[in-house]
């Protein structure tokens, strides 16, 4: 194998306690540390060490006095979070969840732009158009707009944003005391872009960014996602369920982005697994099951209404789950709706079998197994065409973590498949995507 | 002197290289350090392990091609570069300027409220509701709305973050793993704010803030500013020229604030003052001549245009600065305008005199002299009732600050004028100021 053969691209999602909705109940969680900054240094440079690709945050923009009951914060706003942990690491990736729905192009590119000369170029923004009239309702709208128009929107925000990131050539910093120039103004150049949602007259009031644009990662599936990310993302977060699954979706995916001109190989497909890790299966099984006896299955109701938005919390849970609208009348995230009601059927499960489920991951792939079997499955995903890499979402963050990296990474380093050092320092070195714009 | 006895407060107001404009152009600055998070990372600990209550960030959301050919780029994001900040110092305040006419209160006091958690309550806010066209440009309008509206929305905006920050009651978080509460829900509350400009529903999605909420920092001397300020700020940043100006300032400052029903000692009037210290005053006028000889006139009558909202950049350089449009026509910067075109007036400055009293400090108080002088000068204004305190602005960011730390603080300190520990962990321990609302 030559020092450019394939590797695995491993993200740390990092969601409070642990991705299972009751991982704050665990006796081993000490949720008083959601609120303290050295948890989230811990959990990346733990991650650091052991040369994981990025940290990895969601978001959302809202809450609620019944969400908040059972544990559902969405908490820290992840770039100003990530822009502590760019100066309590020196390597991992940070990336960050920002909707653009309810932020300006200016503000965002320069934040961004600010976090990657902080973080010396590991700057990662994930891309999201949020789908909840609750979160609507925190910036002067009653209701959500519809998913066509939210990713028409974010079309015009990232390609104004990518002219910010661009409106300063490389070259165009001078710092030429003697004649007194900071920048040749002939390289500083206005975008006075006129669009249908934006007008931005620039230039970013920030110098040319290490990576030139923060790497860009979106994780719609549905096919205003899917059109949008081909055009765009560099990395792709995607939930799967099932590796034939996994397999189409990527070999689609490839094909759009091979389409629009994109080398296929700069677009990284990385789904999401939540595993939990036993040194026997008995015992992950066991920890799973301990998870999931934590869980209260009114609040993972309320947990699955408010993300798909609708409202399911008076179904009766011990019934198959009643028919959904079809998807296309799904304004929220239509494409984890449709997958939750493929799992359903698919498997013929009541309504509380689903939530459990969905406990784990939110859909998102859930794996309870050894180190050897989650290194297994990781690998036939990986050699099959059915992933580039994964956004590893530890059930149980601190204790599910501290397994992954002990003994999953050992194992998939064993098998040449994933790094055993970093060769290099941005994000954009540990993805192997070059800035294209 | 009880332990309790009245102590100055002391800022360092952190700008590129320095505040004087020419500042990057001294054979000291090291103008590329600018996008080096470790150069804001040493000034900062310096001025922390000065005992200094905070550093204090401005902005501006706009650049053009000819400001940043003589070097004018405001750099980083503040609150990004602040939440790096935090993590690499462990009790010197934050302060950082967003303005109200650009943001969601929803998404900045969440940002703020991160701040504060990750800073372990150290966190500040400088309002500003930005004065040019060219700042509104990049937000999709033409023109900067009105002096008048801006501040109307300025307090609505303030009075929606301050229901966010409030919408947690102190102990909502119960964190209760045996009865699954994580929160009480009767304790976390919607807004449902419905007002002229913003429409809420809340609750912020973080948990309640170390300080209850960020210290509310304001710097607008026109009508419209100061009467916000009597009603918000906590600490007022102002430019005042002589001491019998401040003196009238801080009088009628502390009057408004008190019929207003506050207390006046919990609101902080800190001018600027912009030192350059030598052993000798002859030195330190040679200094600050260099620095001069350093300015090019043409850049900072471009400066001047652009802070000020009015294109002086045909005026000649020699005569006396033409007549201004009267202040309550002026939508932009109005007080800053105003002072100004008092200085001007008062001194019979030519075009070319008066920018140069502005090269040092946009306005604000310069000072050559001796530590001693320096120090005499400020006991002055803390005593006879002209400040509290003072946002401190090295001409040249580094050596000036050296000098200010290593000459000024100890003779304040000897005179029993600065702490020479920190008594407390929050800003607001700093200043004095407790969370009221």
């Amino acid at each position: 194998m030559g020092a450019n053969h394939r590797m695995l691209h491993l993200n740390l999602f990092i969601n409070g306690m642990g991705h299972h909705e009751a991982a704050w109940r665990h006796p081993s969680a000490r949720p008083e540390r959601l609120t303290d900054i050295r948890y989230y240094q811990h959990l990346a440079q733990v991650a650091e060490e052991a040369k994981m690709d990025a940290v990895f945050l969601a978001d959302r923009v809202s809450t609620s006095p019944r969400a908040v009951q059972s544990g559902t914060v969405s908490g820290f706003e992840p770039l100003t979070l990530l822009s502590a942990l760019a100066v309590s690491t020196s390597r991992i990736g940070l990336i960050g969840t920002v909707s653009t729905s309810f932020n300006d192009p200016f503000n965002l590119a320069r934040r961004l732009a600010s976090l990657d000369h902080i973080s010396r170029g590991r700057a990662g923004w994930n891309i999201v158009t949020s789908g909840t009239d609750q979160e609507a309702q925190n910036f002067g709208f009653e209701k959500i707009s519809s998913h066509a128009e939210r990713y028409e929107r974010a079309r015009e925000f990232v390609e104004v944003a990518l002219k910010l990131w661009g409106s300063w050539d490389r070259d165009a910093l001078v710092l030429d005391k003697e004649r007194g120039v900071f920048a040749d103004p002939e390289k500083v150049h206005e975008l006075n872009h006129h669009g249908r949602y934006y007008r931005v007259r620039g230039p970013l009031n920030v110098p040319p960014l290490p990576q030139g644009h923060p790497v860009l990662v979106q994780a719609g599936s549905s096919e205003d996602g899917k059109a949008f990310a081909a055009a765009f993302a560099e990395a792709v977060f995607t939930a799967q369920q099932t590796v034939e699954e996994a397999r189409a979706f990527y070999a689609d995916f490839k094909t759009r982005a091979e389409r629009l001109g994109r080398n296929p190989d700069h677009v990284l497909i990385l789904p999401g697994i939540c595993p939990i890790i036993g040194r026997t299966e008995e015992e992950a099984k066991e920890k799973e099951a301990q998870l999931h006896g934590l869980s209260d299955p009114r609040h993972s109701l309320l947990l699955l209404s408010n993300r798909i938005g609708v409202d399911l919390t008076d179904y009766p849970l011990d019934a198959p789950l009643p028919p959904l609208p079809p998807a296309e009348q799904i304004e929220g995230h239509r494409s984890r709706t449709q997958l939750i009601v493929d799992l359903a059927q698919r498997e013929q499960l009541t309504v509380r079998q689903l939530l459990l489920r969905l406990a784990g991951g939110r859909g998102h792939l859930t794996f309870a197994g050894t180190a050897k079997q989650v290194a297994d499955f990781m690998e036939e995903w990986f050699v099959t065409g059915a992933a580039d890499g994964f956004n590893v979402m530890p059930q149980l963050m601190e204790e599910g973590l501290n397994d992954f990296v002990n003994l999953v990474i050992p194992e998939l380093q064993r098998r040449g498949l994933f790094r055993t050092e970093y060769t290099g320092v941005t994000l954009r070195d540990h993805y192997g995507v070059p800035a294209t714009r």
